[in-house]
């Protein structure tokens, strides 16, 4: 865990977009790295959009891990690459192009301007056991570690642009069925995704203050989407047993050449959110880094009052389908598909809907 | 067939656009018709998106062209429900809502002033023979079947907006290997869509007189995409044996309250080339009725400049993933999902793009 | 319904398998009809395997079904083909072969000799509402219809070999989050198959007195497995909204030229519980006509102490990879892959196994 | 590249089947190094099948081997880690388990005694080009680098069981439209599987002198099938670019505990060759470790004369239900379902069918 010191003040945070070949391709992260323009050592936190099925059994987030673990002990060094927050997010389909946001966190010095602008916060919390996942302990722990790495951020909740969550699922079929006399919540490992996710966005939905601990009964979970976050984005994957929390905002003591800004998309064809969000940053669209969303097939079987069929289709998952959708919306706006779309959205805005995040160059 | 008379001159062409609950559905078709709003014994075309996967074991497209049949047999005749171009292209993956597009036509009243407006024709082809399919020989004939259908509408070629044509594929797999002797063009089903849609296409741009059957060498067909037509779009299923084809376009004699624009999208993502799309029906977006368009994975295997991983992912075939990104960037911008987008665009168009249509009410 | 009265003393069954090249393919029934070895006014039930993914979006079986009863309705009449209970269950992955068992019932002339073989009796139940699906309610309307379909068989349940039970399913998505302030069962398309299943085939269990109604507790359904059927064999489909039921069975005063056997399978790969089923017809492997049997991923997540990866492969759903593996070891015994294998097998048999019925000709 | 002395006389090889819980699993491997029962530095191949979908994007497989070759380096050094032959299989679709199967090879003692047993030999071919891929000259470079492993074994062709050899596919899409004016012989990367497979199948035949180079011209490669190798599975993925080989057979000098024997599948249902195969080791049943085996579906679109719609299901690749299939056969036979299967056997054995061999403990 990275110390919870108002780093935010002299905070310099800067963001690099590369593509990947491939989970293990690390050609252009070396190609920085040996130029110089990339200091491994102050990586703090790595998004990536990995081309497995983005469900139970995409093992292309592990191995994205496993290399970039392996490369940055090599570079950096063991601690360093133990604490970094790896959120890889699975789900290529469609336009989208496989690639990492890297972000590095620096001291900023004396000299060095501030203005509005980028500054992050990280944290990891303990790791879950199956039976928690999905229960409101697991929202209790999650809401403790979000505040903790908006302290760290050295931000106040208004000023939160996005939160990242990655969290765990629920392989081992067995253990579904009963781990130590408990019923788990969810009966199949896809749909412990679903509740790891929303139990996690509620975390951070608390975390910000948009809802109280209080208002959140056991049953709602997955159930009472009256209950959001406006901010959180969850995506869940079977290579990690904790959460690991990124947290993005702007501070008027930054020294970063980065600003975020954030919207809401009300449906997955909402283009006037995607525009909203991308003015958001006060920037020009050529100065767009990449654009963060959360995507949903409409539970209620229906979008712009039309008829979808994704919920019915069982030969791809909805949530390929979501992301396929949502990423097209977006790129066909910012012309451009290495962008991070990730699926599943309970309890993380309105029913079908999203946050978008932009993150532009000042 | 229907007579080669040149009709257009007192043609009124109607266009309904319907909801279907299932490839069964006829619901809404049913009110129209017991409303008296449309007139069962006059329709001439259907085009449909139906909810398979748009591949070759998609019972989709047949189950709504028995269901369709059977109702009209009751509801106009037995010749009429024969003679109508059905046209069912499968897979409304992502946002994009079955539906069914209905075609009307009928001798304009002579009171009834005309202007610049739809027209339309059709032409059902002989058979194909399995090892005809993807051929110089299906070029031809369907190079005779869209000409037919261009004189059944009274146009000529340079006011044709869109050409959609229906054609077989070869599902049983050991015909594949050798008919009589011959080899066949394709080696599994999937493909022989591509070889059939291919042939089909190219004997569009000879009708149009945008390429010339002497430029086609046998070897050509799904190899040498510098050859395509603008305004083609070709659709396989295992439903028929023939071609099916339906040709729209706009006439200064026209009685319909209808008029037909088209553009040209270069990639899954250009936005700009929709609403020329829209701009050309000149009318304003609240009018607009339908869009039809074609999408494909870019052979390329880039978009934009960046990798797509829609080629090599073999759980999804990559004509599910280009038809759900167009949908979704042309519902986007219409802000309608009921459109009609059909997957494979070989030999129709730009590498990775399609003719995009729009029709719009007066 | 047809009618209760005790028609097993005077009943002559008879077993027809034919294969389908499509869903709507009748050229081998239409040859047997011609050839006067079939009559169709005697036909009671269709069990049928059709080709689609056996999930929620399977057409193939309304298509199957809709294409019969026009035939039947030609052929027969229209009340004759209503009465039908049309069983088709979706996937014929792996070996399976896509085919049509029908089932004939007639009266026995006196001068018949009589023996013990094969006797049926069918039910269709009322139509159930979304919230109905997966609810005690449905268990009882079921176990009434079971019953009902035992009497109309002459049979009592000792006797009784095989129950096919087709049920529906709930595929409005948006139907299933709140119905008149009713919240459903399952939460999903898919798992409303498996609650729809697990309600029918405990509503067997009672009929035939494997366990008493005051047993199942309303959250039994879906999570109490220590509760099931021996014989029943339950398939879910869009396609209807009441429960069909199939009884077979053997009676002494049976006027057929076949018998029916069954037996346990344990687990997927329990090659002795189907020699078993097929000795237990005691007729020779050349007599074998078909094998129903029910196939399920065993939910423990292991076979034989093995792991297995059905439930986290979040491509392939994981009833259609049991289908396969069930169909290739029954066919590799029978040396015949045209077998009646469907999915899902909840309260059906011990966790991951399910019934296996023969008939045979005697 | 191993020594290509004549090992033979005084080979002992060991063969360890463990299972693994994911990719990255090296639980079991690691408990068997620790117990000193496995001695790391005396690896020389590593089968795997791993649980991805056995196709083009299957990143399990470089995954596996990303994972084997870091311990290895660690636990015995980065020159023994490199030399193993690596085939990892993707796809354990229906039953199979996940697992390993590691090769151990050592100079045997003077004193241990010589019998009838188990002997192998490996090779590394160079890496091919993508034009390369499917051709003539892949041919000749596979022949060669199979004699090289026969001989490495100290076997002559007669004595060898079953060869096993990893190639390369073409991921990138762009490179086989065309890569320096050479046309790829594969028109997408799933096909390029089929080529890859094909002609190192080809050039193992020619290795044993199944066939003679002269009797291959460049068209028959994955056309004419009635040239094929009884012995050879060839395997591909994206996680090599050049051949790795491993070739089993028995020898009288073998000092190893284990034997090895073969039968053909003629079809994907044929249960009496695998107990032939079985019984072909001279040993009981329970002493059996392993069994290796190809499986196919059908071209000629039937089995045992009953169609399968393996070829024509569009959701699910056929080589992952062929796989399905075969194992379940198999596995219900020997009653365990930790077995090596992997699928696509062109230019393998009759068509449909497939080289099965069995590896059992003396």
């Amino acid at each position: 865990m990275l110390p919870l010191l108002p780093l935010a003040p002299q905070m310099k945070v800067n963001v690099f977009k590369i593509p990947q070949n491939s989970p293990s391709d690390l050609t252009a992260l070396d190609a920085l790295v040996k130029a110089q323009k990339l200091d491994p050592t102050k990586i703090v936190a790595i998004l990536g959009k990995t081309e497995g099925n983005g469900c139970v059994n995409d093992f292309t987030r592990g191995f994205a891990v496993q290399t970039l673990k392996a490369y940055l002990q090599a570079k950096a060094n063991a601690v360093t690459a133990e604490k970094i927050v790896y959120v890889m997010s699975g789900g290529t389909e469609g336009v989208l192009s496989p690639h990492l946001t890297l972000f590095t966190r620096q001291k900023a010095q004396p000299e060095e301007p501030r203005h509005w602008g980028l500054v992050l916060g990280v944290h990891h919390t303990k790791d879950f056991l199956p039976e928690e996942i999905g229960t409101l302990s697991m929202v209790k722990a999650v809401a403790s570690g979000v505040k903790a790495a908006i302290a760290d951020a050295g931000l106040t909740p208004e000023n939160v642009h996005f939160i990242q969550i990655k969290c765990p699922l629920v392989t081992s079929v067995s253990s579904l069925i009963n781990v130590e006399g408990q019923m788990l919540k969810s009966k199949d490992s896809y749909q412990s995704m679903a509740y790891s996710r929303g139990a996690s966005a509620l975390g951070a939905a608390v975390a910000l203050g948009e809802i109280s601990l209080e208002q959140i009964k056991p049953d709602d979970i997955c159930i009472n989407y009256s209950l959001y976050s406006n901010i959180a984005s969850a995506s869940a994957g079977m290579e990690l047993s904790n959460c690991e929390i990124l947290v993005l905002g702007n501070s008027p003591d930054s020294a970063s050449p980065f600003v975020i800004g954030h919207s809401v998309m009300q449906h997955a064809l909402d283009a006037d959110a995607v525009r909203q969000a991308l003015a958001s940053t006060g920037q020009p669209p050529d100065q767009i880094v990449n654009v963060f969303a959360k995507a949903e097939a409409d539970p209620a079987g229906k979008i712009l009052g039309r008829r979808h069929t994704m919920l019915d289709d069982s030969d791809i998952s909805h949530t390929r389908m979501a992301r396929t959708v949502v990423g097209a919306v977006v790129a066909s706006i910012v012309q451009d598909p290495m962008i991070y779309i990730s699926g599943g959205s309970e309890h993380q805005e309105p029913l079908g809907g999203g946050v978008i995040a932009v993150i532009a160059r000042l």
